[in-house]
């Protein structure tokens, strides 16, 4: 049965296409939050009306936006949630907090550099890796039982 | 994969097809209620048997309505309830508060004059709108990130 | 175990004393809503702050009272819901949606005229009744087996 | 019954004691993370043994904390999240997801700066304040029914 | 989608063959007991190995047969139970609980003299019928909103 | 913990008294349905009015007793369902199914006659006794690990 | 529906191809662990870095291994669990503990000497056999009502 | 609120001894099987009548147990499961992958040469232990935020 996998996290780098690039032979199927930031910040008002307060503004597109990602998360086998360099990306781990209370398969993605502040965040999840690449290794070993070819080194 | 919507309340006026029709380039699938308001109120008499009391004519009908109005909350992704300008419409009141139960994504649409009155409803919502093309505009959003051409006034 | 029981719905008569007070005797707990309808239409604003526009006066308040309203909900055996013979109570319905997607005791509680219009409200309920006192009755009868006195005519 | 609170995320400012000293005549009771945070980083070694590995020291102390964290938001009815001036806090963004995944309601409290980078926590919460003394106006309300003094002010 | 149902309870008499017949220009799938009395009461033995003792013969088939039902029961969107007028028929009323509890839309299906001694089972049942016919009316109108041409008459 | 046990079924013979009296000296609390034979049939006319059917007449007590009944099936951590030598008993096999489906630990009580058409249910218990005592001796080792006198021999 | 069913348990015999080919004429689909030995051990630093400590070696593979496992155990209809003749095999029985507590339809498949050893477990299973071939004649049964040929001695 | 655990697995050292003793000052209730080897294993037919066949003596025992070991598990915050030296110890393992797929916070507690063989159970515990008192300090920990004595050098 096709893996239905969540990208959840951040939306400035190519990492998403990097999974699904390196995974398009594989039987996996992919689903993602709007990564257009503008769309994404102001669906809310461009639909329903203008506001004006910005508190309600993004309310209403924060909601708009809950519609996708919930039931994104909610069918997935496996949610990848990526932390990048920048900004507070409350809402990556409050994606991987809600994942995790649905007993989703829950990785995470992150450089080295945010490993003490994710400590809680990688504690619940079934793996913790640096670069895109490696979660396609993980998702083909998940599906075929492959290793990737370095494995042969790392496991001596 | 396919997202599916329940569309609940109000069944005298065109909204279903505004709904169903401005969306059929969308990967979408709708379900609603029995909208014949005759075959509605009667369908339990006429296949389970005559009542003297209106209440049990009434209970019988109401009881088989929900085997497919339960199925189709239960079953969908967004569930769409509408409030129009006449009757008491507790019904969609009700079909509203089992979705909200059930954690469904909730999508209210009323006029505004029923703003107060729908306050509850409202809150337990992830949009609020007045109009079908907005609900539209909001299942083509949440499917592909689009937003309305009117969009780019909207949000300045 | 004492049975816990909320009351829903109609807030501009005595029911509710009614209730509680014919069922002084018994093992049962009530909870409600917060029935002052000036606090519980302005609470939002008056902790979290005013508001200009009458959408977010009453949604911030609506969320409020919905701390309170779910938890009540969730907690109960029995969920009573009073439709009185004014407004449009459409959170009354929301109400017993969400009570019967969780699973609860329904009892609903309106005059007879109401009946064709709260019949799919009536068709999830376990009891429909006319009376405060009918409900205390059901109380009784739940927790001790006892019938009313005039239940010997009444079975004839 | 109790009202049963969980004060989830910051731990360098005294909020929780404003609000638990300031509910003291509530029928509430509360419940909180490991608020040392030395013991917070060091629990898994302290107990289980030393690792030579940061990323395993903080896996084995943020297993174990998580004992106690998952549990209070389970058994919290509302669960309060404070994000403060510093700090990366992901936990208390993973905290807000898996208490909305479970349904708990949400109270969110922050600063007005924040506001745009929480807009989906806050899009989830039933309210959102920016000062303890508001959390502890709402426990009131929510048990009580009773608005602050300045209410008459505010909803005017 | 396809309308799952099932069909339990009685299996000496034509009555899933009068209703798969009747519905077999709906979308529906029917799924059912194993119906060979012979088969159903030795499979157990038959496969796993004899037994001196009446009671685990009998137990290692319906243990066998509970994989097949339970799976059944789950995946149904409507639970058909069939009371006959032999046997005792434990497993009917049995399967008419476990499909209650877990909220499936129950149809009933018995000759009136039964009636009292069903009274539980019938008030658990979204509809309950004396003919197979019924069902099938059940199951158009459920799924095409089209009621029986003798409807006229009933509901007059 | 105080053991919960629902005692469901036939009410025509002592067996509840036998087995709440033998348990006395043990921390279990025991809820069980109406077993006023009259009460229990005319509950619903009784208190919410008369009806000319008695299909309708059964129906609203059948409903009033599912108050009772399903609350104390779910707050049960053991159900014992009694079946006697007489009457269809479909309401205890329903309650069994209700309580398997919801995980609850079943204990069937019933004589040796009953054996091969209590085949499903008896494969759903986790114990099957032939006597009150019986089930007295189970609760008693599942809270003690004390067993009868006469085990030394049984065991042999 | 095609039936679901998931090979749990020793990997060093032929057990798992017996039963796909044996049921290759039937509508069943197969999931399983990697049963590749070597891969299973060190997936985790093969893809994720390598560690010096024996337990994080494992620990990052067991982790691994659990985003299949634990997605095949809870999308099955039936689960088997095979325990072999040698190794402690404590995956197989957390397997069947994870799978009994999600309501999973439990076969067991071990040699007769494990008997007294696998008692609670066996207490746990529909059904518990011996040979694979026999689990092939309950998918076949179950799906299809068929007995083996052999059942007719067997039953009588 | 007190901490619930239970103490699952070997029965042949002292070690919930330890822990229960170690713990006496905390607010903890601790739950477990019947240690008494010989009572677990007879209690079947000891209450319920002798088998012949050694299966169904142990059977009828592993069943009875259920109803005690799923109720510990299932009321318990934390399930703390011991593996000694000796025996094949399944039900062990089955308990704590039954506790797991509850979401049960999991405490494994074993000799360090079981590592390899115990890895996946590992994986599913939020805490490795090899020593009852470590187990005590864990629930300290939880409890009260204190580390052992022993804490400072440890965390050097």
């Amino acid at each position: 049965m096709t893996l239905k996998v969540y990208l959840s996290g951040e939306i400035h780098s190519d990492w998403r296409e990097r999974i699904t690039v390196g995974a398009r032979d594989l039987d996996v199927s992919f689903d993602a939050p709007v990564t257009d930031h503008g769309a994404s910040d102001d669906c809310g008002v461009a639909i329903l009306g203008a506001e004006d307060q910005k508190f309600w503004h993004d309310h209403k597109g924060a909601k708009l936006n809950a519609i996708r990602t919930r039931r994104g998360i909610e069918q997935a086998d496996v949610v990848v949630v990526r932390f990048g360099d920048k900004y507070k990306q409350w809402n990556a781990a409050f994606d991987a907090g809600y994942a995790s209370a649905l007993g989703k398969a829950l990785v995470v993605l992150h450089p080295p550099e945010h490993q003490h502040a994710l400590k809680e965040v990688d504690a619940a999840a079934l793996a913790v890796a640096e670069e895109p690449e490696q979660v396609v290794e993980i998702l083909r070993y998940v599906l075929t039982g492959a290793l990737p070819d370095r494995a042969a080194r790392a496991a001596e």
